[in-house]
């Protein structure tokens, strides 16, 4: 899908994941002009498909060659092109640190933003960085910690401008593979949600973390003989994951101050997680941080706030 | 595939699952005389599918009317006829409480062994019950600890002749999902395995249970920055997820006396893990127990020792 603009961009943000290609064309006061977005994920596209498959989703907005900032899996080995990973602790974004993408169509220049790695213990994260950058141009002076939930989801402390040090965990992915492929699927059809079960579920895991392996076929089984609905069921499992993240992350968030940044569901489930261990995690929208965090990168633009 | 038989059975065996047929044709003394298996698990057949699937498998046997005995999910409400759970504490297996399945075929008679049920906490069996039987059939006056390793391990408590309690653990379904359909499946190719990664990983996951959420990432992670080997990998995450589930079924296995009943290489993966934590696990084959199981219920046969 393209946008027809009337006022032509300064430039053109690019948030390109394993899954998804999203693009924004900016004002260079940091306005939204026009936003597109498709399927063309990293996971499905050749090193030659990356060029066309952008083509087709921002051509109408190339007349004046405004310049491409992109960041994700785009700049991972099995993508456009290789932007290594840079070491923490460092800031989340440098502008040096940019690799300029190969293209043959004259109206596109691109730009991507490496990833972070950790070397100990081994981590590594590609768009969160961006998305780091942009809470930080939208919250000057932030020392902390920030969580961004997600399919891999990412603690991250952040002091003095830096990121000190991050720890990713899985549960979405986790959630979404015994929600939907495991034999659990079969008691949580439906969208359904609980917060009373979900709330059990994070106070369980929080205080006997080392009891995750027993409880989720538990799920199963109270479906089939104690009557378990679906939207219990589903509640319960995303408690019983969340807070065995929260477990494990414990040293990230016990006495911090915390800010949340995912989509909106998500980020709220966190959110109440959070307050019921005393933590009141304040929220921002990961859109805003990644056009924020790319801002950063395009010269002489700035942010709408 | 069909065997001829030679001398006619005396009764058939057969251990129905999810994915799986197996029959064995007994002699009254015990004897495996023949055994066929095909891919006609009780997950792709509706119900008027079973009779035919058995006789595909078996028909050649039936001559002399040997009655069949099966367990697994053949019994329960998605299979050929539900057979209900028998709630624990209880004998593992009651003659009196077998179903007879409805057939066509004059040659054929077929009773289903029920599945065991507990109601707090919730959990629930079908065709373990079997083996374990058949274990108490092969270890006359056993107390103690039955560990069955596989796609759902269980942990169940014997004691005189009574399944007391059990616990069942996703670790064999999770390992599948993980190696298989995550983002972990990158760093796991092949089939190679590390006896010290699997080892350190155990203990990590039994020392420091709440850290699994943690550790799951650093093997895709370790393998991008790090060069962790996919053998090394592999084994890694067998050890967190058996390790995991150790720290929540100790109350089964410290201080008991433990066999393990499943398939070769996963139970010595188990007796592994517990060597090192001072169990010193007896091992019986699953199938050896599930028949000496089914013979329990076979009128006036014994069994092969």
């Amino acid at each position: 899908m393209n946008d027809s603009l009337q006022t032509a961009p300064a430039w053109i943000a690019v948030d390109w994941g394993t899954s998804n290609l999203r693009a924004w064309a900016m004002s260079a006061d940091g306005r939204v002009l026009a936003e597109a977005g498709s399927d063309d994920g990293m996971g499905k596209l050749s090193r030659e498909g990356f060029e066309p498959a952008l083509l087709r989703l921002v051509g109408s907005w190339l007349d004046t060659r405004p310049p491409v900032f992109a960041c994700g899996m785009v700049g991972s080995r099995q993508g456009w092109c290789e932007a290594p990973y840079r070491t923490v602790p460092c800031p989340p974004l440098d502008a040096d640190k940019q690799i300029t993408a190969p293209t043959t169509d004259p109206r596109l220049s691109v730009r991507i933003a490496p990833g972070l790695k950790q070397t100990q213990p081994a981590d590594v994260m590609r768009g969160e960085e961006t998305q780091i950058a942009g809470a930080l141009r939208l919250l000057p002076g932030y020392d902390g910690v920030f969580c961004l939930p997600g399919t891999h989801s990412k603690w991250v402390h952040v002091s003095a401008g830096e990121v000190v040090s991050f720890q990713t965990f899985m549960t979405g992915e986790m959630f979404a593979l015994l929600s939907e492929a495991s034999v659990l699927r079969h008691g949580m059809q439906g969208t359904g949600w609980e917060d009373a079960a979900f709330d059990a579920a994070v106070s369980d895991a929080l205080s006997r973390p080392e009891k995750i392996g027993a409880r989720l076929f538990a799920l199963r089984a109270e479906g089939l003989i104690a009557g378990l609905s679906p939207a219990a069921a589903r509640s319960r499992l995303s408690g019983l994951l969340i807070g065995t993240e929260l477990a494990a992350a414990k040293p990230y968030w016990l006495g911090q101050r915390v800010t949340l940044i995912g989509a909106e569901k998500l980020s709220a489930a966190y959110a109440r997680a959070l307050a019921a261990q005393g933590i009141d995690a304040q929220r921002l929208s990961a859109t805003d941080c990644t056009l924020a965090g790319l801002a950063t990168l395009a010269p002489q633009t700035e942010i709408a706030r």
